[in-house]
């Protein structure tokens, strides 16, 4: 096994940093690696905004809700689908290009091109022996987001990315079986399987936070994810990329 | 610059493949990299289907617009966004969370968390001396597909993605200039500052072209843009989601 996929394979989210700050340098590699991952039909529809203005970060903290690593961290990252830049390249040409824009294919793509981007500076950044953090907690007010980094229309704020030196170390956190993740040529609707598998990652998840915890904490994937879904979050979102151009026809 | 990073910088889709396949081994690792990446409050909202079936491979080929590289690779994974599980898991313990998976929030999450995983799918592959390619083609007919990997509910192809042993080398193609895309504490909206790059832009894309074709093709971005956002695509996507019980409210 190769030292990227020792990498890969290691990932765990750090929330504890130390006061070091990323040097330029440093930001402008893992900008760069962003930069080099697939984007469809070339159409690099995304921005990413590195905020470095203390009250900025504390205001994005308090939204994300509360989360002190937010504010306190290497470098914080916002990652946005962008096709500003799209509309006024076409309009400077005399073209309208708006339908496509708005069409829920040209969400789509703008949306997978920002992740393709931000897991390349995951891995990357881990690479360099940094410790990251996806923060989706600066979805609870994405209208406050676009006013504090000022963001026009065709940009939308996807999630925040913290970076930096990790304080703690924490723990790799299990996965779905692979079994259950990955089908073969078509997808699986066994039932005794669908089962199986989540009762094995049932366990294994009970008994990692119960090791985590102390015996404090023994809860199952399937009541967590039951627990998280039972109140619908954030639904202004549909209205709020409508608003912003995306996802509109 | 360490390892990871060099690969990652060196990317480049590879559209031509040897006839030799992954073997069961590299497949795992692929798709055990893939499930390392970060998931939005754990849920795992995605799954991956490996095609090896000959017949299943040419149709997919065909109507992802006859590209060959779609049949002949090492392997061909499909990337979809799947909140089947989800669903069934919350019905299993009496719950029904309709309304969450619904939303266009969690359609987000289910396709950054997708995206995600193919990223670190496609770092981990190159970092072993393969070549990768995302297909978005498979996009232009979902329902075909979704009948071709008989995919349920909840479940939403995204792209294809192939992996294999590069037949033939391929050139790195340059991105938008780092300024372009990287802002620093609110979004840059001057407007000399985006002509500036999209004309310095557009120069390095010409003399690529250029180069690539010996004289033939002179395209700049702003140009090929333009041009691929005059005519809406798969118009059909915003009502297909919400059949799959995606991005309904």
């Amino acid at each position: 096994m190769n030292q990227t996929i020792e990498t890969i394979l290691n990932h765990r989210s750090i929330r504890s940093f130390t006061d070091q700050l990323l040097t330029d340098e440093e930001i402008r590699l893992l900008v760069e690696s962003a930069q080099c991952a697939s984007t469809s039909s070339y159409i690099q529809a995304y921005s990413i905004i590195g905020v470095t203005d203390q009250g900025k970060k504390r205001e994005l903290a308090a939204l994300a809700g509360n989360q002190p690593y937010v504010e306190k961290n290497g470098h914080l990252f916002v990652f946005c689908a962008d096709l500003y830049r799209h509309d006024k390249v076409a309009r400077d040409r005399g073209e309208d290009v708006k339908a496509a824009l708005e069409g829920t294919e040209t969400f789509m793509v703008s949306v997978i091109d920002a992740a393709l981007a931000a897991q390349n500076m995951a891995v990357a950044a881990e690479s360099m022996g940094l410790g990251i953090c996806y923060i989706g907690g600066i979805r609870n007010d994405l209208d406050k987001v676009a006013e504090i980094l000022k963001t026009p229309e065709y940009v939308l704020p996807l999630f925040g990315f913290v970076v930096g030196h990790p304080a703690n170390p924490s723990a790799k956190k299990p996965r779905l079986p692979l079994e259950h993740i990955y089908h073969e040529n078509t997808y699986n609707l066994d039932e005794q399987d669908f089962h199986k598998h989540l009762s094995e990652y049932d366990e294994t998840i009970s008994s990692y936070y119960q090791n985590r915890t102390g015996g404090k904490r023994t809860d199952k994937w399937t009541e967590q994810i039951t627990q998280h879904l039972k109140e619908p979050k954030r639904t202004y979102m549909n209205q709020f990329v409508k608003e912003k151009g995306f996802n509109k026809r």
